[in-house]
């Protein structure tokens, strides 16, 4: 099992967003729904072994975690719309301090990192981590910061967490998650 | 220089689309819109040396290749209904046989794969090719397909140009591209 957490610094919490403007009315809700596209699509299939999670910190209840579980979410498809509806899906059921069922493979509570930390050991994906090419040991769990840096009081957190760089250039989130992907696969298929 | 042309097989070559419906209505233009994100974006930049083309081959006057020019183009964000709002105003002016600019960095023209072929020498990005990671020479020019497989036609058409596979899965064409660029930002740079 291979996990995604994505911290949506902006991203609403509630469902009051507009499909049709993503980044602005849904707090850059676009690029959490292009990191559901990269953790969880292969092509013409899903990977059914990877859960995504959103934490979004945005107004007006932060923070919620939403997760999307790839061996059960149904009606998703790539376009960035319709993991949006799914979200907004998720965002109208009222949320409590577990996860509840939202729609198949698609669930929802209150809280945002700090709970998440005490359930995955994570690997943060960092410019600054070593070279996950490298690495000798990858864990299964890894957490991302969307367009924003990490905040401190995220920093102090994560601070025993490893940290893993992908590539010499500074790239966006979902970008970093196919890359990780690609790593793990390979390593699964011992390509090189 | 590095250039992507991915290939449309169904998108839609006048902009008669909905950006509320890139999928259905604009021929899986969804698709395209998510390669112009992974060809030209950084993280709070633009790769200024890469160039994406795509190859739209849908109704109603196919075919059509739209550039996008990583060095000029303005007003694109990264999510889908950018790319795809600029699509629509490429198709929107009348195409000749050569490059028409629509917007800065952004030109139309008609025709498709076949004059492609006279301008680049592509390395086509397939499952069946060489471990990218492993191939000692790497080309600047790369061919992809959407979702569905290159037709019997740019088989014979790219038959003699050298193939590259990017991993053991079969993925996304806008995912592929994003590998490719980890090996050549690798390669550059020297990280192994």
């Amino acid at each position: 099992m291979t996990s995604f957490a994505i911290i949506g610094h902006l991203a609403h919490t509630n469902a009051d967003f507009s499909l049709n403007d993503l980044p602005g009315s849904g707090g850059r809700m676009d690029i959490l729904c292009r990191c559901v596209n990269t953790s969880l699509f292969l092509s013409h299939d899903l990977r059914r072994d990877v859960a995504c999670y959103l934490v979004l910190c945005g107004g007006p209840v932060p923070p919620k975690t939403i997760r999307f579980s790839g061996d059960a979410v149904r009606s998703l498809s790539p376009d960035e719309r319709s993991a949006g509806a799914l979200i907004k899906k998720a965002l109208n059921l009222p949320a409590g301090s577990k996860f509840r069922d939202a729609a198949p493979g698609l669930s929802v509570r209150n809280g945002g990192l700090a709970q998440l930390m005490t359930e995955h050991v994570f690997g943060v994906l960092d410019e600054k981590g070593t070279d996950i090419r490298t690495a000798g040991i990858i864990p299964d769990a890894f957490l991302l910061s969307d367009h924003l840096n990490f905040t401190q009081d995220e920093e102090l957190q994560v601070q025993q967490c490893p940290r893993f760089s992908v590539g010499p250039e500074c790239i966006h989130a979902d970008h970093t998650i196919t890359i990780v992907h690609n790593e793990l696969d390979r390593r699964r298929c011992g390509w090189k």
